[in-house]
């Protein structure tokens, strides 16, 4: 733990009597959420003000990284995926959309950054002050707190101070007296920036107080609008741009002085700036507005979100919604770390999908036309490699309606497509085909198993059919003709061959859900084709060529080239969820596929089978598992198979103490969207989704020592673990409302039912 | 008359019976229009398919010229401003959109060009054959006609034929027999085209028949984001796209191979092509619809305005929609070449202003918000410091509900203005600020003086009070603290203070009509801002200097650094239409202007006053009148205001006959977007608008024999001329009814009571 969370510890220390759940609980949890956790490595998570799956993430920037140097990726700029190190001292602004947690980025929208005395536009290097506009903070001076975050801007005297909610970010900066105080809005600023990615921006000022506008970028997604509207709690006493573009043709722009007072600017890349005159102590607020329709729709927003200027009552209305979200599951623990680590695990899986209409429905969709959300929320930011393994099975328990809405915004992404195809990984009306598989369908298929319905199940099944036969798509069509991807026709075609199976076999059951027989036997037997890529001589998930052999030579313990992607044949060849007892048998039995496990645990990997991966550290791996990276994630649970439970236990409960921790470093990979937090949730409440499209949860471990779930459906889940401590990692037995469940799962029907789960612990392991 | 020109002479005689005109008639008049007359040399007119007032101009391309060369302006680009040179012998292809007559340039969207044998993606050089897709193609096997083209694009052996509905271009090509035959989109082609105009393309391929996209461009139209929707007649068989971009980064998109039949295209410069087998004789036609809403709009357009295949059903449809229009006026002439003359100026004063909404009345405003016109139809394409001069009046006169729109249209443009202008010179949701002055204001005060007001004359006075006082637009600021603007702050001062000068008596008249005395009063008294410039000692406008100096030297025959543009004192020192008697004491008294008026005419101008300026040749001058340029088009008008209206007879037939001709080089300089063409409406009438706002008009010389002008308040005016001949071109008396009008001028609102103007026509000048 660093010196910082000691600090949040003796904090929180004072506010945590380590109190009985209850029902009736009006607890802060709020007050147990570290922001900053996960933002030191490569958490890529940000400490910035957001509301729980809101379209805001008004956070700092200390990275100030170019994507390209001479033309040459800097590997650099993967640490600022999220914008923020914890490392950092120097700040270069606050941006309005962040990814938490993600391998890879865009965003970074609309970058802010108040200055005073002579006027700098470029933000300049960190290493070199003066330089540019940054300014130097310290940590001491420094507050994140769920939808708040505070920093004194030292370089300037400004104590700065940002909240959120939905749609509009919400800034306060205190300033000294000064006759020369700016703000900056830098449109140049992108997270994972490079040259010619901006590809327009628009500015409007309206009025001495409102500025209207949009940019158009292309990243990670290609072709990506977003309009704002921006107004200040004072008027403006002068404004200007610098516009950075080189194009020969000006038109008759030529004839205005635009760079000063001037309220139209266009072009490509333009840095803008405010100027006040301040007294001491004056605070500057901006409200500043998000919409991917039009500046119409971001005033709108506007308007109804934050219609007046009161920082204090938003930054306490928007902790609220925070304690609202948190309160849905309460747990007691034993230690106050573990707390910590639990409610700041809770809010990262509540940062992403996030919110994407105006307040008036409207939303851009991925055909770039506006479209009303007809009986739903339109969500973006589906991170579905990540997320359908535990994040959406967290929503079906907690959060089923919003999830509904998620599947939702998926169909309605699948009507939208040209590819007839449901989201890969897709944010802000784009696909950007991140990652294999289309487990969108497993997201169907997890709330269809789970009894979450509230959308078309024939159109879902559709939906999942076609996405599964665009043979253009990632080695589908080859998938389709030899039932596995062939590497020499698609690289990692081992890794897709055994999640194209298992969506297979989601698109089975969604197909069994809407009573179609026909087509779930087809996906059923489509589901089986894990078997055609195990090479039943080394018992290794192996890539094969289009000729039917297998491709030579191979090791097992390598990533690249040997058709797998973060992760190799020892781990990611376990990915058969739908079928693990299949799986098991096909590895030698229960006892030799325990010692694959034991064996994966705990071999010593050479590092030159890390340095290829960027997103990987030594932290976050035990043996041969990566816990950061996801197709690990079940790994963990699969003893559940064997005759060894006991196993799944205690490394259950090694990975929660040592992969997790309430400090900044306290993730050992990327969150990737919540999924990371989403296992350590249902890790911690004992039970996890080895296989989603399936009701049937894995026993585990549970962290916590008494837990409640309050369900949608009114009732709760009550969580009582015997004889917690952490050295009673062993389960003995678990009772479901009293009665002993024989094997180590539970359905969901049974938890949503409420009452009591009780789970008896024990310091030795229980041995079949 | 050229070869061409005699061809059609040729033809139409047969259907020319020099038939007497009718209210009755049923006369395809049509068939008098010939599109070429204007595309050889600068008048800057298409030759391509168009409805009256239609958003689409669907137009062959001879030009390939880029903007620049090196980084150097290419003279070449000017003849292309609406893409076609009647001198070139090949065609690049048929692009959707193009300005009629301008003098300067934009557009030229979404070329499609159907080729077959080997692919080629790229243009190439006239010049270089086999360098590209372009063909070589005759003038005969090219046809023209209101709302259709045909030509045959002899290097691959397809017959091309267009037609277009308001927002539907229709294509129809004639194939040979043909296993490589392609329709090729090119996205990179414009008008007035540079490397880095294209901002944005997104393409995608809905289905095999469907194609839908847009496309941003950053030129004249700083912000343009032009939306399609494109449906083939028969399936494609294949397709594909290159892109010409650089950009590092790839994205995830490098999973696919997406230049070939993979349905997203996107980037700043992609070329499509679509492939077909083809039989002989097999006709491939395309329906391209435009928006500038979306492509959901463009769809709509589609669907709604051809909703069929019949392409000589459309063609015939929209020949009549010409026929309703050019039946407005109906005349009788001398000559063939006149009644050609005459129906081709009025077919040209109907291409622009063009509407610019969906069929279900959405657009896109100059705030890029899309907004619906509700109440009104919007239209766009406003080259004011042209327009503004006759062909609004001629609106005003023939279709004052159509301009009554287009005044809305500008008030909505004010309304979504950030700056608080009208228009001056705007198009596709794009102030471009060509030109100078804020005319909207006289097409406003000119509505208004005519009766014409179908709009809020209070909003109206307001939006042109608010542009007149816009400090930092063009000078506007000076001339307000110094009553007229100084040349060493900005340039052309003295064209500025002279018709700020005119405008603002243009408020002072709305104001009048909205009975608001005080803005009259105010606006009158800066209206008499031109004697600011009036230096009376030399005689002339001048220059000033901000210390109320003359500049000097000073030479009243040079257009730069004189304080004009577009003229010289000379000339453009003529333009106080607003209190021309006022000039004339000025100027010594009517003799002495008489006198003035005389020498401008006969002058020599030294051939080192034209060098400059890229859009007079000299066959449009005569002495130092430039008729090809606006400032002048009053002058011929003004003996009436001396004792020799008899010169204002001769000079008009004068310039009648030798500046308009039945021939591709029939115009002596732009068309202004249909300003030459109306003047020449009027001035064959028998009458002149010397100022808008005014309900007077100046008397000249018709030219036809008799004429009725079909109104739209359900009365006719029948112009009728006796003893007209080419000789006979002095007018002895007029009668109104019946009854002699005493002064040259006549009332618009005794014209349009209608009834008969009677012109009584000698060979020899009427002396006062």
């Amino acid at each position: 733990m660093s010196r910082k969370a000691h600090t949040l510890v003796a904090i929180f220390v004072a506010i945590f009597n380590n109190m009985a759940v209850s029902q009736e609980t009006n607890a802060d949890l709020a007050s147990f959420v570290s922001p900053f956790i996960g933002t030191k490595n490569m958490g890529h998570t940000f400490p910035g003000a957001t509301v729980p799956f809101g379209m805001i993430q008004l956070s700092p920037e200390t990275g100030n990284q170019p994507m390209y140097i001479n033309g040459q990726y800097n590997k650099k700029v993967y640490s600022y995926c999220s914008g923020y190190q914890y490392n950092d001292s120097t700040i270069f602004g606050f941006s309005h959309t962040h990814f938490s947690g993600t391998g890879h980025s865009d965003l970074g929208d609309f970058l802010i950054m108040p200055t005073t005395g002579r006027l700098m536009l470029e933000p300049g290097e960190a290493s070199n002050p003066g330089s540019g506009y940054f300014s130097r903070f310290s940590h001491d001076q420094e507050t994140a707190t769920p939808g708040y975050y505070q920093v004194k801007l030292s370089t300037y005297g400004i104590n700065a101070e940002l909240t959120a909610t939905e749609r509009v970010g919400f800034h306060q900066y205190t300033f000294s007296k000064s006759d020369s105080a700016h703000i900056l809005l830098d449109l140049m600023a992108n997270i994972y920036n490079y040259d010619d990615k901006n590809v327009w921006t628009f500015v409007r000022v309206e009025n001495d107080t409102l500025i209207t506008g949009y940019r158009q970028t292309s990243g990670w997604a290609r072709t990506r609008t977003l309009y704002f509207a921006m107004v200040f709690s004072k008027p403006v006493k002068s404004y200007g741009h610098k516009k950075y573009d080189q194009s020969p043709y000006k038109g008759f722009w030529r004839k205005f002085n635009e760079s000063e007072n001037f309220p139209e600017m266009a072009g490509r890349n333009i840095r803008a700036y405010f100027n006040f005159m301040t007294e001491d102590d004056e605070k500057i607020k901006i409200k500043f507005a998000l919409s991917a329709v039009s500046t119409e729709g971001a005033l709108k927003n506007l308007q109804a979100e934050i219609p007046g200027w009161d920082f204090d009552q938003i930054k306490g209305l928007v902790r609220e919604k925070w304690n609202h979200q948190l309160r849905k599951i309460e747990v007691k623990t034993h230690t106050l770390e573990q707390k910590e680590s639990f409610y700041t695990a809770l809010y990262h899986t509540m940062l992403s999908p996030v919110v994407f209409e105006d307040v008036d429905g409207n939303y851009r969709g991925l055909d770039n036309n506006v479209h009303p959300s007809d009986g739903f929320t339109n969500y973006t930011i589906f991170s579905l490699w990540d997320t359908y393994r535990a994040l959406h099975p967290l929503f079906n328990l907690i959060e089923p309606s919003r999830n509904a809405d998620m599947i939702n915004s998926m169909l309605a992404h699948y009507d939208q497509s040209v590819h007839h195809m449901l989201p890969v990984w897709s944010h802000y009306a784009n696909e950007n085909w991140c990652m294999i598989g289309y487990h969108a369908v497993s997201v169907l298929a997890d709330a269809a198993a789970k009894g979450n319905t509230s959308f078309d199940l024939q159109h879902a099944l559709e939906a999942a059919k076609n996405t599964s036969q665009v043979a253009y798509f990632d080695g589908i069509g080859d998938y389709m003709i030899f039932g596995f991807v062939p590497e020499d026709k698609s690289a990692s075609s081992v890794s897709k061959t055994l999640e194209y199976a298992y969506d297979d076999w989601c698109i089975a059951q969604l197909a069994s859900f809407s009573g179609d027989s026909l087509t779930a036997s087809i996906y059923l037997k489509r589901s089986a084709n894990y078997n055609h890529v195990f090479n039943h001589k080394s018992r290794f998930m192996q890539p094969r060529l289009s000729d039917g052999s297998w491709k030579s030579p191979f090791d097992p313990l390598q990533t690249h080239d040997q058709g797998f992607i973060e992760g190799n044949a020892w781990n990611y060849g376990l990915y058969v969820p739908q079928q693990v007892d299949s799986l098991v048998s096909m590895m030698g039995g229960k006892a030799a596929f325990s010692a694959h496990l034991d064996s994966l645990f705990t071999m010593h990997l050479d590092d030159s089978y890390f340095e290829q991966t960027e997103d990987i550290t030594r932290d976050g791996i035990i043996g041969n598992y990566v816990h950061g990276n996801e197709p690990g994630h079940h790994i963990v649970y699969l003893y559940n198979w064997t005759n060894e439970p006991w196993k799944t236990q205690s490394r259950v409960r090694m990975i929660m103490e040592t992969m997790y921790g309430a400090a900044p470093d306290g993730l050992c990979g990327n969150d990737d969207a919540g999924q990371m937090s989403a296992w350590y949730i249902f890790s911690a409440l004992g039970f996890y989704p080895v296989c989603p499209g399936s009701p049937e949860y894995a026993l585990g471990s549970p962290m916590v020592e008494e837990a409640i779930v309050h369900l949608e459906n009114g009732k709760d889940m009550h969580i009582i673990v015997r004889n917690q401590s952490l050295k009673n990692i062993y389960v003995k037995k678990v009772l479901l409302n009293g009665i002993e469940l024989k094997a180590p799962t539970i359905n969901h029907f049974d938890l949503i039912k409420g009452g009591e789960l009780e789970f008896l612990m024990t310091s030795k392991p229980v041995l079949k």
